[in-house]
């Protein structure tokens, strides 16, 4: 199965994220808009529970994170993706390079961009369009995360959650059990 | 926000499930398959974290059970609704309840028929076509649950995964603290 690794942000930016989603992402009826922490990786059913131990691991040696967004950016001429780009602080990188271990599978294969998509798989004409008229305005945001998901894919390529996993370091600080 | 409880079964049955439902089901887009065990409510951010510790508490206290499908059903002349329908066992009956205690809100509406809705919203008409169909052949399944999942409903009318309860009374048995 493929599994993969989220943060989904407030219902306030990703109903806003969804505004553009509806018309722009094909992906808008897989999954709701999500920050990747940790991209598709393959595991069967046994593996899953002890690549779910260690992720938890990671999260609970990790505090909760701010998520800011300022702008849309795009990943274009790579590929045509637009998104609110989210400010890669030192413990949203973190997070992510722990969550890249060794013992977690899959070296990262991209620089880590952290980002939400909002529009991805236009032609390249209608990518310009579009980014030409959002990359004008911004998306000035800021909030805290508490918790990742670890979600599997379905046949239909829709996403389902497997587990929620607390961001709870600072309550495990003193915990040294 | 709205939110809800619910067990999503394994890729298998889901897979199955959505094999209907993207004909049948308008809710196709919105969540994936997944069966009910308390109904939208309505709560805000503050609540949210208290509720969502009271259902904490009644998860503790519930082992793993068991989903066995058998048939398919539905629930017209009431609603066109066809739906997997899942054998009420004690466990499941009576951590339906303990969802539905004085604390936690809401007292249960209607009886409850466990069940994981693949078609609904159709006319008469095809609703009885596709029922007629279905009903003559089995849908003999069985899984162990270990999870329930609590959700809210973003703008557009889908869901997406608040907090994730193992059932794990079986561990918490000799834990008084």
């Amino acid at each position: 199965m493929k599994y993969g690794v989220v943060a989904f942000p407030s219902k306030k930016l990703q109903d806003l994220a969804n505004s553009y989603r509806k018309r722009y992402d094909p992906h808008y009826a897989l999954i709701t808009p999500h920050m990747t922490l940790k991209g598709v990786f393959e595991a069967n059913d046994n593996e899953i529970e002890e690549l779910s131990k260690k992720i938890r691991k990671v999260t609970d040696q990790h505090n909760p994170f701010k998520l800011q967004t300022t702008s849309f950016s795009s990943f274009a001429p790579v590929t045509n993706a637009i998104y609110f780009k989210v400010v890669p602080t030192d413990d949203l990188v973190k997070l992510h390079e722990d969550l890249h271990k060794e013992s977690l599978g899959s070296e990262t294969e991209y620089a880590f961009v952290p980002h939400i998509t909002i529009a991805q798989k236009m032609a390249s004409g209608e990518h310009d369009d579009i980014y030409a008229q959002v990359r004008m305005i911004g998306v000035d945001h800021e909030e805290m995360i508490d918790r990742l998901h670890l979600l599997y894919q379905l046949e239909d390529g829709s996403w389902t959650v497997y587990e929620t996993f607390r961001l709870n370091g600072a309550e495990n600080q003193f915990d040294f059990s």
